[in-house]
């Protein structure tokens, strides 16, 4: 009557997907656009940090030396001979008690090696010329600080495969990136299949539900980091099918459709893969939900065949099509991050197979804690809003207790994991 | 010698700009260009979900009365008198033992009430006429899944203010919301003032930094929900800052200068505020780094002066100008998130003041714990690159030791608190 299907571990059909398409693609972008992308390349340091001597504080640089002498009892007096703020450079060449006013972050003056802050100088004015006196001895090198301190030409500063955050931001722009090499965004191809689709601005009629897989699979896509390229919909009709698949490959990098590989009489991706040629890596996983989700290759292109129930296809995407996203930007920890949390409900349905259960994970008193989403039924999308996490429910088990500790999976997250399988 | 100013607690600092510019703007955008923005009304359900009664499996619809005698030692057999997927709608009335062979996703037909699992019936031909037979009673409902199941006309499923993630997407597409009322990205105009700057394609040259400021705080306004507009940088001269400040202000919701508002002698940020005729709501904070962010209103508006550090100015962004952005984005928790956390490494240094350390937050076993992420340096930008949060060491303490609590602010987030002081 209906196809079996041998349903293969997870880890199997993780390994199996990561076996294809390697490696992510630079491009060089402006430093403007490059925040939230991911360095393709090592952040080198082209220069010392700071590059030049520079005053930490507003105060008097001076030449430690001449302040050998002063104590409580002892005031010793300089000549402050020139005024500089920031980006100004002294022309003078400081002499013996001689002292340049200095604002922070500028650069010290020839001769001198100590910055008398302002709080610990005496100013006054001598035959209309200023001078400003101390009362301690100042050490070489105190409040100064030195070339190279903060960082040293050609040291790796950030890894190739980091998301850039603002601090990024501003290495890039202290080193002089004004294009960043970051991995190009993997185009992803995205069909949704099915002939009770209308779309979003359609009236609902009888039998037909709005498409929402498309738009959801459009945001995953976007927040693995990945580029949509969104072809419509199509019905259950094999010929219409094989066409769009079969004309839509070349121009992306990974394609996805939503729907049609289940055992359904209407379900006709099993056979396009097959017309196409294309390689069936596994037609069913043993895990719930997501079971049905097919991941074929052709000519080294990966065709993602994801459950057109929402559940299903969420989960599947996240944990089958992600990785792959991760990996051709450069990621070292392709993968969800999985992290143990505190279960605060009760789960008590038995699980012949591993279920992944849409979960909201929140911090109490600095530990981690994962309550389901909403109710855990396959077809219903309105848990899918409040999910932040997976909560991993091993398989052959009869149920979990509140307070148990379990495994997570984080959905909003740039960290991941190299291998949580 | 030099101006003393009156440090104010942080809480005064928050709660005196929160005390401005308190809504945010409503714009329309296409469902496919809404992901990642903030919701800026409720998202009601237009319809029940589902919206007819559906097959949730792959099977038989049929009449539950019909199935009442069947028993192992009874079968009961159907005549299958139509063939529906999901999208197509029987036209056929449904009599007594009949039944349609249906897919998952499709309406019920007429009269039926219950669906039999192809797992559990009996298929054959009678006369060239589809049968199946069944053993046991279907009770009605059973295997339907019905209208308003999942949701109700009118509820309200999403809050205002809440982020648009890849579950809320499908939701939006499932109602119809083609165009999404989200709230306008609050445009945040920035210079960087100092004679010290470079761009950064420019050469380095002696006494002269590249402009990291503007490209951190761009990625932080980013971040934060706003738009940049970046009007340049500006050497430390009085009238030329006046005319951009002053020219600049119309044009954007919010203004961030970065440098010139300490005490030092080309710090004119203080007198242009005067000149401006803007009121200065606090001009020293009793915190580290970040001490001297002042921040102003002029006719409602919020002038933010962040320190030309670029520590202080990341801490300033985050603690004072953040808020502001989120609540104008409609978030009801505007604040950097507060977590407990465990300190991993000593921190030594006495605090007279409350300290923001630039750390790095992880998870153990299910627990928070932090190190910081660089040394504690305020001119130290490598950091920040780390930084996923600010570890809080409250004043007048005398250094802490691995293993204390510690609160910590965490800066990849999209939770918020409401009120973290």
């Amino acid at each position: 009557m209906f196809e079996r299907r041998q349903p293969i571990p997870i880890a199997d059909a993780v390994r199996k997907i990561m076996e294809f398409q390697s490696h992510g693609v630079i491009e060089k972008v402006l430093i403007e656009e490059s925040y939230g992308r991911f360095l393709a390349e090592n952040l080198v340091a082209t220069c010392d940090v700071p590059h030049f001597d520079r005053a930490p504080y507003d105060g008097f640089a001076i030449r430690s030396i001449d302040s050998r002498e002063a104590s409580v009892s002892n005031t010793v007096e300089f000549e402050v001979v020139d005024h500089i703020g920031a980006g100004m450079v002294s022309q003078k060449m400081i002499g013996k008690n001689q002292a340049v006013r200095i604002m922070t972050g500028a650069m010290m003056p020839a001769g001198t090696d100590a910055v008398v802050m302002f709080e610990v100088a005496q100013t006054f004015e001598k035959n209309g010329i200023p001078h400003m006196s101390i009362k301690r001895e100042f050490k070489k090198g105190e409040n100064v600080s030195f070339r190279g301190e903060d960082a040293k030409e050609g040291e790796v500063l950030v890894k190739k495969g980091t998301l850039i955050n603002p601090g990024i931001q501003a290495m890039l722009a202290t080193f002089g990136y004004k294009h960043v090499p970051v991995a190009k965004k993997p185009l992803v191809g995205l069909f949704a299949t099915g002939t009770e689709l209308l779309e979003v601005e359609e009236p609902l009629v009888p039998g037909k539900i709005r498409n929402s897989n498309s738009h959801m699979i459009a945001a995953q896509i976007e927040r693995a980091g990945g580029k949509v390229h969104y072809f419509g919909k199509l019905p259950d009709e094999f010929d219409t099918c094989f066409t769009a698949v079969k004309n839509a490959l070349d121009g992306v990098d990974i394609l996805i459709t939503t729907g049609g590989v289940s055992v359904g009489d209407f379900d006709f991706l099993p056979e396009i893969y097959e017309k196409l040629g294309a390689e069936v890596l596994f037609n069913k996983v043993a895990m719930r939900p997501g079971s049905v989700t097919t991941v074929a290759q052709h000519k080294g292109k990966l065709l993602f065949g994801l459950s057109g129930n929402p559940s299903a296809c969420y989960v599947g995407f996240e944990l089958f099509a992600r990785p792959i996203i991760r990996r051709l930007l450069c990621v070292p920890k392709p993968h969800l991050r999985k992290e143990k949390a505190e279960l605060k409900t009760d789960f008590p349905k038995a699980n012949p197979f591993t279920r992944f259960v849409r979960s909201s994970v929140y911090i109490e008193d600095g530990r981690l804690m994962v309550t389901p989403s909403g109710l855990d039924k396959s077809n219903i999308i309105m848990s899918l809003a409040g999910a932040n996490s997976l909560t991993i429910l091993p398989g052959g088990t009869r149920g979990f207790t509140s307070g148990t500790e379990v495994e997570i999976l984080m959905l909003e997250d740039q960290i991941g994991s190299e291998w949580p399988w």
